[in-house]
């Protein structure tokens, strides 16, 4: 069923109105007809099913009929502090973790990050990859929208580390030193609802600074197993442990 | 360390040729010199640790100074038979999947593939795929560089299978119905050096009639989680998913 993301206020107890992109999306990509049933999200990531009661220009309505129960959520919130990379891989990284779970995106300034964010461009850039977020996240039957966080630099993620349970890095000279253990014990103490940030590096890694600078800051240096990874790739592998870990191996 | 596979009649016991485009890759790219490190790899996954010795127009000499002991490869054999998808969706599968450790790659003609490969374009395909290949295992400091078979139709893909151990199938309306278990199960009965044939379908998924074959014929249908995954995506998470299983938790 086609799922949307709508803001709190068009929600009344009985129906909701959709308008802007997701209306145009109903009308003319989806081509769906009174009648059709569609599921309608709101910001707290519950779910209802509805049938499209009227379709108008600019305004769909939809009459609420149950509620979703099942949650297609990670039991555990992953937000990943990506190194912004070069061209368009940041993209590429919000589609596919999304996909895979994660709960929200913090850009940060790395030492290697070859490509910058000038403070100009940033309000841009974000509302461009909260909009592939969306998609991906309709796509994925998600119930929760990932949020796009300012971009920070290594200072304010250190001091942004302190309001989650866990910390981690992807650090892949730990991987060389043949050390895999460290995320499965982490994964091992976690429980459901605690929250885990996890930093990747840009193309170039993490430096030894960095590295050294977060783990002097709690955050467990840990790597993803013997193969090199380049860093989009490095982050869908590392939401997929996770989902392993609690969806599939502990379900 | 960069690394080529090289042919092994390339090889003698003390030395290494080197030639074609990895030479012009030591020489233009990565603007190497004489006494500078390089890994070669044979065609049985044995790395060796060598010394450039002498760079010319087109061949490149090194001398073998070690073998390399440690091996980064997964410890059981995965075979993608992926359904072929649409552009070059194929190419971001073999550069990701191959990072990630597949064995080797099976393009199949599945009824929901939107693309075909018409057999005059065949060579030319495999070929490209294969040198995506060449260059994520070497990227990602693999030592098997993953094969890619001519591509089937269910029924060989079906036939194909009796060489395996283990045969699976990611399939989506499992994950619906919110059977996770039967991947874990199947890996915890897997023994290091066995094989899987793991299917998975083009961007609209499989039909219920593929499942139902696959099925019949001893593919065990498995959900890889509770997300609605993209063909691409769901490659690259089924292989961290068995990376988790035997290297980070089972080491």
């Amino acid at each position: 069923m086609q799922r949307y993301f709508v803001p709190d206020n068009q929600f009344t107890n009985s129906e909701v109105q959709i308008t802007g992109d997701d209306a145009h999306h109903i009308r003319r990509v989806m081509r769906m007809s009174e009648s059709d049933p569609i599921l309608c999200v709101n910001s707290h990531g519950e779910g209802y099913r509805c049938l499209i009661q009227k379709i108008e220009e600019h305004k769909v309505t939809a009459v609420i009929c149950s509620r979703l129960e099942e949650s297609p959520e990670l039991p555990v919130q992953l937000v990943l502090a990506q190194g912004i990379p070069k061209g368009d891989k940041f993209d590429t990284i919000v589609q596919k973790a999304t996909e895979c779970g994660a709960y929200a995106f913090l850009p940060f300034h790395a030492a290697r990050s070859i490509a910058s964010w000038p403070s100009d461009k940033v309000a841009k850039k974000l509302a461009r990859l909260h909009r592939i977020a969306k998609e991906a996240a309709e796509q994925s039957h998600r119930l929760h929208l990932p949020e796009i966080y300012q971009p920070m630099d290594l200072q304010e993620l250190i001091a942004f580390g302190n309001n989650f349970d866990w910390k981690m890095v992807a650090y892949e000279e730990t991987a060389k030193q043949g050390e895999q253990k460290r995320l499965p014990t982490l994964l091992q103490q976690m429980r459901a609802g605690e929250r885990l940030l996890a930093v990747i590096g840009p193309e170039g890694g993490l430096t030894a600074d960095e590295a050294a600078s977060l783990e002097a800051n709690g955050f467990v240096l840990c790597g993803l197993g013997p193969r090199i990874l380049r860093t989009e790739t490095a982050s869908i592998s590392l939401l997929s442990f996770v989902s392993y870990h609690f969806e599939l191996l502990n379900e």
